[in-house]
């Protein structure tokens, strides 16, 4: 029998106790052996819960149980995670995890950890909830040079978008609406201003590119200056509004960014709605490829931490998690990465679009109903030259970058 | 360093030596190991072609050297490469094959072979091409039984019904144009008539399920049926259609189908475009997720080959392929399947329509400005209901199934 410690019974933590309850028959033939919950530490006490008796407040029961081989956590938070987790990697046991924070901070150190000792340090939860991805690009595209991976990380910001877009509502509306829906939180700063999917991207290039990516070395936009009527130029345009977050290689560097994108229909990322993530990866020689489901939630997001407990029990003294190095990898400077804009200015299409032409060279203009403005897209400019281009007008609204 | 052989220098083939080329530096660091094509086996020659100096006409060749540890099969078909594979394998090689018709028929015997000897049989490439289905089905998603998988598994057929869909033409203009173009054979029928799909879902249908597939026992319905007339009602209706190969588990048994399908926007695999592919997959805490990618084409294929030839050189002496066993697997009957139908009638919808009521039960009617018929769809019936309400008129055009 394996036994299991799980530290942390919130949300995910409950969802694993369920997931290897409900499943216990295929997870058990799967690992070839019975994997057993031990203890599940929280600092609650849960009465009547069927967890009571296996609860512990006491993390040095656990590290110091040499019968609990895995342990799971899924207490969000870098500290006492990051602790916990180290001794547990110390005290000779696997970690699994679906703790973003903590692994884009501290994930090539627990991994060298995890190397050194044969054990695994598993985060496939981390990014994407429930879709495979870790996995995948560790085993799967190994065939490939990555070039770029860019995702829908966020379900709360595409659920808000979503909403915008199919109903026409300004940005504070459908705030309130992902709030009381609970998709989003009281504070939802780390959803809206896109720091929840830089961390997640900032794992996926770690991961692809074998070093350490610092997330606050990552360009980061959030959606909270997306308007109704930034949506109706994008219905214009037959595009969609999304936040991306976004690694491509150009000229042998790695480019990263988070920022609302305008997309076209042909892109795969065009059509994932409401609170759905997706990954696109291009390889250069499987070309494109997508991976799409449930980016949150209880179960999905169980169901990835369970597969990595199944993952390290088959492989209690082998290690088999792809990994990074601590090395910091230099991201390209972000004044030079190169899109289309898509640009709202003041005043009138017949009068003014020609000064915007002069400044920003060929145009091309987009109405859509909306008074005392236009709007306009710009051939490809580095970010940089945007930057100089738009600082010599003060008819600009908003700007937001364009995608395939 | 690692010697392989590549059986088949045709399409795949060559793709496979370009992707160990273009890719060397990357593949070797992922092994551990320089990874080396010593023989390329075709009947033909190819002067001048760089791998002139490897070719060899002899299979004993291969199967007689110690040195060859990894064994590519992509020549197709199931005779000689079943007897080609097993001998690889008896001979303690490990087989990477696209072979989708050898998998569906001889795989669980090839598996278990390789698994008594501590090697692997590996087949990513065998479904899906490009798109990684196999190993996440092996090795992510674990911790969930899995519902539902239903694919858009052929990239000729998905080509032709986007193209008939966007262009308004009829099924001959479409093959002709698909045939120019090189996604479909001069005799199309195992693309056209489903029959490749029909393989490719008894794969997943074998891998999910643990037992053998047999893929005679899957109904299976081309969509050479499909004209211009059911794009334009599907159009009216908001729906693509797509030929869907699908496997769903019903009160504990699985039901497998291949046939054209009306499916909603909302379905994931409703924008899968062209000669994508793209696989749907349900898990019971998973939720729903998908896989898109190139489902064929010389290097996509090759990426998923070769990454079955670095996992396999990462394991020479470990079994870690999934299988599954050759207890042959029974289907539920295809006349319990349910789902709702469109159905095109002769006659005018107001005078009709009733009649029709009376024979499906309640029908909503759909007209799409074709002369002399009118469509409708009803409630959910079995096959066994339909075919024998439908055999009481003579009305009926055509009918299609409805998904989601």
């Amino acid at each position: 029998m394996i036994q299991v410690a799980v530290m942390g019974y919130g949300t995910v933590g409950s969802g694993v106790v369920e997931v290897l309850n409900t499943n216990q028959a295929s997870i058990n033939k799967r690992v070839g052996e019975d994997v057993n919950i031990k203890y599940v530490l929280d600092l609650r006490d849960f009465p009547g819960d069927p967890v009571e008796s296996k609860l512990v407040h006491d993390f040095e029961t656990i590290v110091n149980d040499p019968e609990v081989r895995i342990v799971v956590e899924v207490m969000g938070g870098v500290e006492p995670a990051y602790t916990f987790s180290k001794r547990c990697l110390e005290a000779g046991k696997s970690v699994c995890t679906s703790n973003k924070e903590l692994v884009a901070r501290h994930g090539a150190e627990l991994m060298e950890i995890a190397r050194s000792k044969n054990l695994n340090y598993l985060f496939e939860a981390s990014v994407g909830g429930g879709i495979p991805i870790i996995r995948p690009l560790n085993s799967s595209l190994t065939a490939d040079e990555i070039e770029e991976i860019t995702g829908i990380l966020n379900g709360t910001t595409n659920y808000m978008l979503s909403k915008m877009t199919h109903e026409g509502l300004d940005f504070d509306s459908v705030l309130k609406d992902a709030q009381q829906k609970g998709y989003a939180e009281l504070h939802p700063e780390a959803d809206i201003e896109g720091y929840d999917a830089c961390r997640k991207i900032a794992i996926l290039t770690s991961l692809v590119s074998g070093q350490q990516v610092d997330y606050e070395d990552i360009y980061t936009e959030g959606i909270t200056k997306i308007t109704a009527e930034d949506i109706q130029y994008a219905k214009k345009l037959g595009r969609a509004v999304k936040l991306l977050a976004s690694s491509k290689k150009v000229d042998g560097r790695f480019c990263a960014m988070v920022a609302p994108f305008l997309i076209g229909e042909q892109h795969p990322l065009y059509s994932v709605e409401g609170v759905f993530n997706a990954i696109f990866v291009r390889g250069n020689v499987l070309g494109d490829a997508m991976f799409y489901g449930s980016g949150a939630g209880k179960l999905p997001t169980a169901s990835a931490v369970v597969a990595d407990v199944v993952d390290a029990a088959k492989h209690l003294e082998e290690s088999v998690m792809g990994y990074w190095t601590s090395q910091k990898l230099e991201l390209s400077k972000i004044s030079s990465a190169r899109s289309r804009f898509f640009v709202r200015a003041r005043g009138d299409a017949g009068k003014d679009a020609p000064a915007m032409s002069e400044l920003f060279g060929p145009v091309e203009v987009v109405t859509a109903d909306v008074a005392g403005e236009f709007g306009f897209v710009t051939d490809v400019l580095t970010e940089e030259e945007f930057a100089a281009r738009a600082a010599k007008t003060e008819t600009i609204i908003n700007r937001i970058r364009m995608e395939g």
